[in-house]
């Protein structure tokens, strides 16, 4: 009997000869594998739902909590949506084949390069069944292969899931190992898996911090790893303050659980009274706590309807992921860029002002993956930008910043046209 | 008294803060730092030479191999050369700054990217101690900070080095951390160097393959890795015999040392007996020893002025970084293929046809940083490719593929001016 190790190895073999046919896929037929997915969700779905159940109720029995329960649930809504995001991937164009950089050199050679897929893709995540679509529709309309290694929680709604894309991809002419699933939720296999460097070319972690510090610190193969938001906003004192509050309760509250929603809001010693009452009243409407360091909260605590605490230290640089937002008083810009110098992911950060120079440098000195003036921190996002869809947020500096779409999963080769040159 | 640690994360620190104003400088002061440094190192040159001198004699006494010395020595002439690369870089476009993707969404937010450096990067190398001025002189034109890891062979030369680009770098402007140097030698500091994470952004291993292994391994954060090279040359049915003979001995013999040399000829079997013995007629004339596989010896064992053997297991799949070279007769296209797919590095691979469809399958089926038809792997270069410099060559896919200039220093920031949105 083979090893998990042993089995482990043979998807990752499989998975790198299944990418070179993959990167040779016409758009046709990567086009026709996801619109047979989406369909099959549909005729599907009784399936998908009952396995689903086994999840949700092996959940339930184990204590898990009501946000890691509404995670892992799946019902004919949301299957739906998945599948609507599916064709959507098929509709975005083929980022593969695209020849850029073409030049002839001096010596007659013609040199440039082509775009093609990454290879293999390893997708390690946590209980978001819906995970197992979105990714794999991303790397198969990129032309890469993936081995997929979902949480232990929805390993019988991934286990499903997973045989639904393999029959759909193998329906429209794709390799058997496209995608594959590792289907043994023995924690150490993810360590193994994070050491097989020679056939898996690009990791992608989803899921909390811990996952994603886990993924990163082991890894022996590049790692695309984000997700981790803590988003400031700064109220210069030449904002608008209309704008101000709109812009605050908009990346506060709209969807507060998300890495682009704001975590601290950093506002000017001379407009702080005059805006930060507004801010606030307006979060109040929707049940936002706030934490105050000492001069914000000399200001707002004369309004008793807010929902105030004072500051700890670890409230700065923290990714709230709820309806809690810190607040700070400055007394300069410079405070404030220290301020996110220090604290921030490298995610998204904005500037409200009306001075142009206080914009400028903001745009120029803030290092982050998306740097905003006068918007809203919630726009950080692969379909907002216009990419179509998107793998997740990097917040590492190499190969892709910020939303990452399909071009982020591919690569580019050289391809040199000579005619018997050789270097003098 | 700090430990080697603390001085570690202190440097690392340093690195950090230095890097923030890096981003921000001219052109102008980049340029003059890069200036300074040429002009020290001849003005400083007795010093360097008599560190450098230092180091050899350790090394000689050590029992250092000629090779090696070879790598470690210093003299007049090569200093010039060193200077000289440098001004050749401060003479290169600055990569910073560019903006590019701009565009207006329909919600009006204007939006795309802007070049920015990636921030600190850490250099971890072996002898040679022109690494210490090629990489800072490279790192600095792209705005980066660099945190410098030398082999302890050349500690006393790279610690002259580095102390030259300081006080040059210092006099143009630049801040005093903007190149640094770890100058104690402790083996156990790379390993914590490597997980520092958070101070540094990318880190370039340069040397052997273990080293390069260990750095892939142990790196916590993005790793630039490549530089081994075992490229292929297979020589169609089709192929212009003259030229295959040119190339095969260009790639081969011009520079062996260097990884875009040539390390096996692969040769279709209805052009083997005409071709294969005049490729090593040729390379006989340069002292090539071949190693053959059975059906390439049955041809040019009739030949008894080669230097052949019988080709073992492991030539296969060798970066032999000497005037050595492996030969295999093949049935056909698919089986050169075939044996690159398997032995190759992703570096350097080419083919030498007549035929067209040859050619397109080569360049669309092989996975390779670089894929030639008809002409030298030895193009395979910064310089040649008309990048102006190069910091090494990348056979992983993410982030660079090939040769890595200045613009594979950067990395962009996403810039988004709004005036007001919020997102629906």
């Amino acid at each position: 009997m083979k090893t998990a190790t042993e089995e482990l190895v043979e998807i990752c073999k499989a998975a790198k000869a299944a990418s070179r046919r993959m990167a040779l896929l016409s758009t046709d037929v990567k086009n026709k594998a996801l619109r047979n997915i989406a369909g099959d969700l549909a005729a599907k779905k009784d399936e998908v739902l009952s396995a689903n159940q086994l999840d949700y109720k092996e959940g339930e029995s184990s204590g898990m909590s009501a946000a890691m329960l509404d995670r892992l649930m799946l019902n004919p809504g949301r299957l739906e949506g998945i599948a609507a995001d599916v064709l959507a991937v098929a509709a975005l164009p083929d980022p593969v084949g695209e020849v850029f950089d073409m030049r002839t050199l001096p010596n007659g050679l013609l040199l440039g390069k082509k775009r093609v897929p990454l290879g293999v893709i390893g997708a390690i995540y946590e209980s978001r069944p819906n995970v197992t679509i979105d990714i794999s529709a991303l790397c198969l309309k990129s032309g890469n292969a993936i081995v997929l290694r979902g949480g232990k929680e929805a390993i019988h709604s991934n286990t499903a899931l997973a045989r639904v894309v393999q029959e759909a991809t193998k329906r429209a002419g794709m390799p058997e190992a496209a995608v594959q699933l590792i289907e043994n939720t023995d924690r150490t296999l993810v360590n193994e898996l994070l050491r097989m460097r020679e056939y898996i070319d690009l990791v992608i972690p989803r899921g909390g911090a811990g996952l994603i510090k886990m993924v990163v610190e082991n890894a022996c193969m590049p790692v695309v790893s984000g997700g981790i938001g803590v988003c400031h906003m700064y109220v210069d004192k030449s904002a608008d303050i209309d704008q101000s509050v709109a812009i605050a309760y908009n990346a506060k509250v709209q969807r507060p659980t998300v890495c682009n929603a704001l975590d601290c809001v950093i506002i000017h010693k001379d407009i702080a009274e005059r805006c930060l009452p507004k801010i606030a009243a307006e979060w109040s409407k929707a049940g936002v706590e706030i934490h105050c360091d000492e001069r914000s909260l000399a200001i707002l605590k004369k309004n008793p309807s807010l929902k105030l605490k004072p500051a700890v230290a670890e409230d700065w640089g923290k990714e709230f992921l709820a309806l809690i937002a810190a607040v700070k008083v400055v007394d300069s810009l410079d405070e404030a860029l220290e301020h996110i110098d220090r604290y921030g992911s490298g995610h998204s950060e904005a500037i409200v002002t009306e001075e142009y120079g206080a914009a400028m440098r903001f745009l120029n000195e803030v290092d982050a993956a998306c740097v905003y003036v006068n918007a809203s921190t919630r726009f950080t996002d692969g379909g907002q930008f216009g990419l179509g869809a998107e793998v997740g947020i990097s917040t590492q500096k190499l190969h892709a910043r910020g939303p990452m779409g399909l071009r982020e999963l591919t690569t580019y080769k050289w391809l040199i046209f000579g005619n018997g040159q050789v270097r003098p």
